[in-house]
């Protein structure tokens, strides 16, 4: 298979936030190599060149649009982010990207379900009167047993990929990359078939 | 104009996990009627008469892709949700329908920007070597002065119908639909022209 056939993947995650964001970028494109796949890592504050005037932020998301069009699919880090649940820019891209009728697929970092991933942060409990989990300011709280809300992992589940859950250190909750080499097994049966 | 005539509008937001998801939706889909839509609103475990081993999470995520595919644009609540940013199973939707390519239209009952947000939940800081903020595990903090991630304030930004910010008490966070009616009235002016 040469360069030009390597079908891409957009590289989502909220990796893009951490200090050595360009290195995991690189960890991640050469494991995409590895798999058959170019890997493409979305930009994030780092655009360079504009004409004064334009919005730095959207010329981001006009550059990250363009890598989502030209991937064949996405691989998304759902891991959770400031909160119980998944980084929004991510599921975004996620959502974009399904409405494209692309191949999704998703890790998490974090083993929990989302009822503990929840109760990580708040106080739940089970409401009798409704038979649903709910948090401290009477919120209902899925309880699936999915990862995150069922948006995220029913897209996942019905293109026949769930999302890959593991349990990994809290040190390199978004560098470790068992969960992404999983979805690049994946893919390769779906995207690489024949 | 009559009813098949409508422009249909999908719901999205965090208030189905309310104990009265029922009644503030009917609320919605009054002002819906009222500015000349009808409005879908998402269905959350309240899916009755499914076959024996049917996946009740399943079956909502297709309910709400189907609502999705039927409406003309979305209105999405993007009011900060158990953390510093929107629920992910709105912004998933947000991102489903632009990938669609159809109209998309926010709004947020908080007020304060992404900096502040995070900040409410985290201690925040310049990080003088990268020139950016930071939250106390050295993940940077966008600072555009946007209410959310990037994606999310710049697609809306980018339809030319920006995210619609509103500071709403805190008792009415996910109840007071000033946004939504304001979003109601953009979404008139694009759906309705001529």
């Amino acid at each position: 298979m040469n360069v030009a056939q390597r079908p891409t993947l957009y590289l989502a995650g909220p990796e893009v936030f951490l200090v050595n964001a360009a290195e995991i970028g690189r960890r991640k494109q050469r494991l995409c190599l590895a798999h058959g796949f170019e890997g493409l890592f979305p930009l994030d504050n780092d655009i360079i060149g504009l004409p004064t005037g334009t919005r730095i932020d959207q010329a981001i998301y006009k550059a990250n649009l363009a890598m989502m069009e030209r991937a064949d699919a996405v691989i998304v880090n759902l891991t959770p982010f400031r909160g119980p649940g998944a980084d929004v820019g991510s599921v975004f891209e996620l959502g974009y990207m399904a409405g494209r009728g692309k191949p999704v697929f998703g890790y998490t970092n974090v083993a929990a379900d989302l009822a503990a991933r929840v109760a990580r942060f708040d106080h739940v409990t089970f409401d009798e009167q409704s038979g649903y989990l709910r948090d401290s300011t009477g919120l209902m709280v899925e309880d699936f047993g999915n990862a995150d809300n069922l948006m995220i992992d029913a897209c996942l589940a019905l293109q026949n990929h769930p999302l890959v859950v593991v349990d990994a250190p809290q040190d390199q909750l978004y560098e470790d990359l068992t969960g992404f080499e999983q979805c690049l097994r994946m893919a390769a049966a779906v995207l690489q078939a024949s």
